[in-house]
């Protein structure tokens, strides 16, 4: 029977990648999971397909229309677009058997239906922390976060990083100060300090009717420069008389006095008053990371202080404070700026080849090498043994044992470096101790 | 502002978690996969959403009703029902950059609307492993696969279980022998022995217009009993001119021949002619692993030989085994038989507890056991120390470290065992070397 044939493609704006590919990609994820848990973040899994009432409880912004909803039966459904509504979801539903504080971390799929363009993706991974906690959570919550980034990126091992942090309680408190009322608006823009400018910034905060000696000092303020203690004795200086800025002030001398004993080297973390966060929920500590030989990247891992997860879902006050990877992106990101040629692309330690009616050996003696935690693989087909080596190389698998009638025999195994093309003599013993632990 | 509350629910047949056993959960999900990748098997991870005319290709079936299929903008998607059309679409896709035979491992959630009942999930992980050949796939392999399932069954600790194995060739030569027409009907009465008796897959068989001594030899057939080598012993014997018949019997014998030298020992494994498989996409070596203990639970992971896994993408013709754990079912069935209890439910091994300003002692001491690779907490919050003892408590972590001045002059800290409620007074070294390794 003829069979019609289907094309196999995939939609765009979907990442899929090659095997070897896809293990780097894996490797980073477990790296960024296993410093979640090691700091004490609980796991969950929440369902992609949730009830739209629920995801969409807020209603309203850009992301709406991004979002694939559909009706199953009579069901109007959602796929989750961010992990933070079903967190808030979450928290509301299972609050009786939480333990607070709650410290959950999330590393699950995402779904936005965004415009196709380079680097975009509709399908991608976010790798979330957050710590709710019940009623009332100390600022010092804000310092262990932070130095969860510095430790993630730090045993990334992908360059220089800074991790820019500000409070956005100084940012209010200095519009209460200056009179300045529509605060969002003007925090959107010295949000775009860097993407547009000085001049623009001001034009933009002009056409906002803010007067000429408020936007001076507002401008005064953002430039403050010098180390982390020099700027919070400037900020200090300013003499600022409203209790939200120096709360604010407060906090931020909190959370870096933390960050150091979480052991945050000084130069990689910079108070830096630009940084506003164009979210409406964040309401204290809030920072951005950059690497700092690859800034086009953008901030590859954001967060901050908030007072209210799930006001859409319980009455109960429930203050948190978290960040956020965007892994598909920032895989793709760091792919396309060839930082990640250093990692190994096999999982796979050695491939065993079997030589003439020697496979009862040699899958006998993978079991073993099993049973002592390598990883090894077999080659099953009767193949020529150029084929064979084939495999190993094409796979990046470093190390090959050959099993033929002589080894069985002698029980001296034949090693092969692939990539230095060595051939070696050697007991079983000796191969698992000098090359595949 | 009075903001409208949203109750906070999920969708039925949708499994969500508390965090004690999503632990539990990912530590199954987590040994699977180390199992899978210590046999050379590579990770890939495929679009949830993909193109309708894509993965409805094959077209028909009951599980086309069970989709979750809709449009967003011009585009027909849908969400993948399992893991095998999306292999098949991906082999064909990316065939010029893989190697074979190609060995894939992957885990992900599927979605079926299915019909709501208690341990059936709309949303549910699949673990599936399959090897892919080139035109052609060794034998062996399809024992490597039954390996892996004892491997992996034998390390999950769930108690005995059995891997029930046979081979489609061996019925489909037998009917053919016996002049059985509509193999496939006749396989889905004898698949049902188990649930309906040997007297109902009698009188099914004779609806289907099968001759009554054909009906007789063919229950004599599966009737066949004794250790694996007698069942092949007496399957040899019936002496059947049939080809297909007896190069099933040849691949049946290889198969336990080599999970033989796999490490599969004969208590794990049977022979089971009934075994058949309702799909229609078996050609050769079939397999059900049943839980001793548990025969309820129904078969933990199935899975066979196929001749063509890809034939609606590509000509080339792709034979491939492989076998699949729905994880999402057995956990749930498992939790349900009570045999996940013994798990540990913390993955932090140890939360320090500061008192009276040794704050940043405690987040040092904590980084250091970091350091050390071992998962700690700090608590954080303000509260009295029941309070935060309870939070050690609650979340079943085995160990705290009590911080005090005292403990910080003398560097000698106060370890308490949650579990006996000792409490001992000891060095960082003693501690970590003693309890926390």
């Amino acid at each position: 029977m003829q069979k019609k044939i289907t094309k196999p493609t995939i939609l765009p704006g979907f990442m899929e990648l090659l095997p070897k590919d896809q293990i780097v990609f894996n490797k980073i994820l477990n790296r960024i999971k296993n410093v979640y848990e090691s700091y004490g973040f609980l796991p969950i899994d929440t369902p992609v397909i949730e009830k739209s009432e629920v995801l969409l409880a807020k209603g309203g912004g850009d992301t709406e229309k991004q979002i694939y909803r559909f009706n199953k039966g009579d069901s109007d459904l959602s796929l989750r677009f961010d992990l933070t509504v079903p967190l808030a979801r979450y928290v509301s539903q299972h609050m009786e058997n939480l333990t607070f504080p709650f410290k959950r971390y999330q590393i699950g799929k995402v779904y936005r239906g965004e415009r196709n363009q380079r680097g975009r993706f509709r399908e991608f991974y976010q790798c979330d922390i957050d710590i709710i906690g019940n009623d009332k959570l100390n600022t010092i919550n804000d310092a262990e976060i932070t130095s969860i980034i510095y430790t993630i990126f730090n045993e990334l091992n992908f360059g220089d990083f800074v991790i820019h942090i500000n409070n956005r309680k100084i940012l209010n408190g200095l519009f209460e100060y200056l009179n300045i009322e529509d605060k969002e608006n003007a925090l959107r823009i010295i949000d775009k300090l860097d993407k547009i400018g000085i001049d623009n910034v001001r034009l933009e905060l002009n056409k906002c009717n803010i007067e000429n000696e408020s936007i001076d000092k507002l401008i005064e303020f953002i430039n403050t420069t010098g180390s982390n203690e020099e700027i919070l004795k400037s900020l200090k200086e300013l003499n600022i008389q409203n209790s939200t800025y120096n709360l604010g002030i407060n906090e931020l001398e909190t959370v870096t006095h933390y960050m150091n004993s979480f052991g945050v080297p000084e130069k990689n973390y910079a108070i830096d008053l630009k940084i506003a966060r164009g979210l409406d929920y964040y309401t204290g500590t809030v920072f951005e990371t950059f690497l700092s030989d690859y800034p086009q990247i953008g901030s590859v891992c954001s967060g901050g202080r908030y007072d209210n997860l799930a006001e859409y879902y319980t009455k109960q006050k429930l203050p948190g404070v978290g960040m956020s990877i965007g892994l598909t992106r920032l895989y793709y990101q760091l792919n396309e700026a060839n930082l990640l040629k250093d990692y190994e692309t096999s999982l796979t330690k050695v491939l065993i080849i079997p030589l003439d009616d020697s496979l009862d050996y040699s899958i006998k003696l993978a079991n073993k090498l099993r049973n002592d935690n390598i990883y090894a693989d077999v080659y099953l087909e009767n193949k020529k043994i150029s084929k064979k080596l084939d495999y190993a190389n094409k796979l990046n698998i470093p190390y090959v044992i050959l099993v033929g009638p002589d080894e069985i025999k002698t029980n001296i195994l034949t090693l092969k470096d692939m990539k230095k093309g060595e051939q070696l003599s050697l007991t079983y013993e000796q191969i698992v101790s000098s090359y595949l632990k």
